[in-house]
């Protein structure tokens, strides 16, 4: 039966997509003196990478929405790192958002609202969390989004 | 009464100024698991965002005082997260810091200096902190520099 | 007398270097609330710094190496904060990496690859990790691959 995190989640459209596995000798989840930490996680919906550069190649809307998928997935992580039940989530602590843009993009905090937004939509006061939004010169394959989080669980 | 720490930053010239709020569903600091996670904070001068691309439109010093203006709004957060009593400030961990510049600037480390020298200035060995700098594509509204950190509160 | 993660170093060819020492006010790592915090370490090999800007002047396999050298830069930290003794070294919990690289270079996760198969082959499951592998714009004197990390020791 789905927690009262997932069931927020399914109202907003939300359903988590499998916690998608490391393709290389990392893992996508550490937990270490009391807190998660999640290995970045790039924008891809439907297991498709969303791919784009802000400033150049996509809109700012697209870049939040890569954003946000950067979110679900890194909850869908937070879910595996607490054994299936999301509700042991207390708090999310940190977010580090790279930007895949030109040298002259100045929207980074609008494009990474949309995982910010995001969470704290689906989590409230808890999804509220510190947070740095940068350009990145380019990210893996392309993506438009790259986002690693900290995590404390209950 | 000001505390020890805000004497010694009133000898150097230096008022905090007041903790900037977030323009967003995020916040400026968050504690957890011991350590205080401030959000990165960019180069700011009297409400007046400090802007500039180093290897370009801004000189080593310029970029130096640009980061010293980072760390002192990393401060001003700390001082919000410790209640109003910097003095509570144990260690200044780590600082992970942003220098918007060209793809071919290669003095990201005297830039970041312009924190470094001031924290360890300002607060003796408590100031002293591990570090990363590297240079961003770009920067929220084309700052010149973001820099974010972990601090131990007593 | 060499440890066994020192001795297993040796069966792969690698001898740590000294820890190099920061060249400002900033510290190699700062031990808090449980964990080891260690600053960015550059790409370098006996003493000098490897340069190269992935997608132009370097090829995929030494952008590897030089982050598989970072990673070597980043144990000699781990063992000065353990006091000489690797073997305290209880799990590499988080790397960041930040890859020199053109704006359409999309080979990130092979370059850190570098970095995260030596640490498993070195140091077993405690070695692998949670991280992020990105592009910076540019990073310190033009070298290939800057990487931070986060250990816990026992």
């Amino acid at each position: 039966m789905p927690g009262e995190i997932e069931r927020r989640l399914a109202e907003l459209g939300v359903t988590l997509p499998a916690a998608a596995a490391p393709a290389a000798n990392y893992v996508s989840y550490v937990e270490a003196a009391g807190l998660v930490y999640v290995s970045g996680q790039v924008s891809m919906a439907n297991g498709e990478l969303v791919k784009g550069k802000l400033g150049d190649t996509m809109e700012l809307a697209e870049g939040a929405a890569a954003a946000r998928l950067c979110a679900i997935a890194l909850l869908s992580q937070v879910k595996a790192a607490a054994g299936g039940d999301l509700d042991r989530l207390k708090r999310v602590v940190k977010l580090t958002a790279f930007v895949n843009s030109t040298p002259d993009f100045g929207d980074q905090p609008a494009v990474v609202n949309g995982a910010s937004d995001f969470l704290v939509e689906a989590l409230g006061d808890k999804g509220r969390h510190a947070r740095s939004a940068v350009s990145a010169a380019s990210l893996p394959f392309g993506v438009a989004v790259e986002i690693e989080g900290i995590f404390e669980l209950a």
